[in-house]
């Protein structure tokens, strides 16, 4: 049954990255295959993963065991981490995936790393300037919106938030299931013309676009409302947000707030967030991801390559 | 008693601006009076204030009228407003500043047209750059702290931010009375070297600057945590945090979560926002601003001229 070998779809999954792998990364994965029909490559050191799929019996024809003899941890210098540590899980795991050996890659273990395995390993989207990484923002209203980018680009081009605005498009209508999403870019003011000079440049590139449903202006207020679904800023901006926003559940956790509201802003239940603008899923999960948002990110790998949602970016940033 | 006439403090209020002008401001006025020794220049249109005056019996010795028949409302083109109404009380007040007649002058009407003429009628304080925002942050513990640039300068050079820290250090010490006031460096990640051009270049001045406790990069997550006394960033930065931040009253209020941590970001308790970098007192009010909140911003203009804040910010920035 070659072709059917050659049809199936292969994720790969960073054993030891995270808090609390392996462990919860298998409780995730038990998780994922009762639910989903993608063969798993496990990347890691075998001899720490073997007794953890034995123990939780997992169907040993749902998954691939890769060795990795080496471990970049949280304090490996994110640029140099991949070619001091070729053996490492997450070098291996990059490997396969450019050669095609898997079709998507998931890690909650260092970012950077993570990152730069990224934009380095993998091919950029043809005619993407940079990728981009991004968000989900909780609305008042209980939906989700994207926020991009967060962090990848700590400086932008006009151009470049063009692009992030086409690439969230695709993104939420494919994975977020949002019907023609509303893109507003981020700025100190309503009107055209408001802002610093990135913004002041970007809002006719986004006006003029017409791969998106550009709605304007997006203030500070109107971010955790309901206005966009898809907001465009440069990454310094994007993190800052980003951590403001998460920063609120442990503070209001602390206060004895309990809301379900703020359960919202505890973005370890998103999952990962996937490298947008690159030719093949990375998804890079938060360090104290448990098992249930590995099942997720598993869901979400399995999902981005159903839709084949690079090939749409791919298409809507040449068009 | 032309001597003790010479030496009083004379605050020049805006009576037309504000949502709720004049009927809060004389609630106000009539608040401040029991407790401050300034002598208020009420400038607006008189037979609208007269009336209010009577009825609150302000004693008489401690205001003076002054008749200005325009109103710039918040529809006028702030650049505008002041060349097509001179007659305006935001144009009077300027007029009166410059010239010395008033001491401060504080009003609760279009922003936009109260920063034009904080740049353009007063003088910067020799040696400033640019002139400044801020904003009072509320902290988890209770504390406030002081983020600036919140948008007066959208895009900055790593000296204004550099400025920014001394002329936020003078005033969290004179007015807010914090000692040794720590200042941080809003950017995304901890160490040195991180962040956007415009972060990675201010770094090192702020690292080198006697007249500061520079304490490091601050993240977002760090925003509403006790971690800095001042966050300096650019002014595009910073009105997003500030307009994120005054959202979650208006959310937590409507989602019933009923806790006064969230009141503390009810920013119309802070009264105004005085404009730092020029050589006179200019305090600008929300526009919803109160009774209390126009009392509050007297008290902080009569504050501002009796420990000579900007003096204090002209000997740091030239030294």
């Amino acid at each position: 049954m070659d072709f059917l070998f050659l049809e199936r779809m292969n994720i790969g999954i960073d054993m030891m990255g995270g808090d609390e792998a392996p462990s919860e990364i298998v409780a995730g994965i038990d998780q994922y295959l009762k639910v989903g029909n993608a063969h798993l490559f496990l990347i890691g050191q075998v001899e720490r993963i073997k007794p953890l799929v034995s123990e939780w019996n997992l169907p040993a024809d749902r998954y691939t065991l890769v060795n990795a003899t080496q471990v970049i941890d949280m304090h490996d210098h994110p640029t140099r981490a991949l070619k001091e540590k070729p053996a490492s899980s997450i070098s291996i795991g990059f490997q396969l995936l450019a050669t095609e050996k898997i079709d998507a890659f998931i890690s909650a273990g260092n970012t950077g790393a993570m990152l730069v395995g990224s934009l380095y390993a993998i091919k950029p989207i043809e005619g993407v300037l940079r990728p981009t990484i991004s968000t989900i923002i909780p609305k008042e209203n209980g939906s989700t919106g994207l926020l991009l980018d967060v962090g990848l680009n700590s400086d932008c081009k006009p151009e470049q938030l063009n692009q992030f605005a086409v690439m969230g498009s695709v993104y939420a209508q494919q994975i977020l299931g949002i019907e023609n999403p509303r893109v507003g870019l981020l700025n100190i003011g309503e009107e055209e013309g408001k802002g610093n000079l990135l913004a002041q440049a970007a809002y006719p590139l986004l006006k003029e676009n017409k791969h998106i449903n550009f709605i304007g202006n997006i203030e500070g207020r109107d971010i955790l409302v309901d206005k966009a679904d898809i907001v465009v800023c440069d990454g310094f901006t994007g993190n800052i947000i980003l951590k403001m926003a998460e920063s609120l559940h442990g503070i209001t956790r602390r206060k004895g707030i309990d809301h379900e509201y703020f359960d919202l802003f505890n973005f370890e239940n998103y999952g990962g967030t996937p490298v947008l603008g690159i030719s093949k899923p990375v998804i890079i999960g938060h360090g104290i991801s448990k098992g249930r948002a590995f099942k997720n990110m598993i869901l979400l790998a399995q999902k981005m390559i159903d839709k084949d949602v690079m090939q749409m970016m791919k298409a809507e940033v040449e068009a």
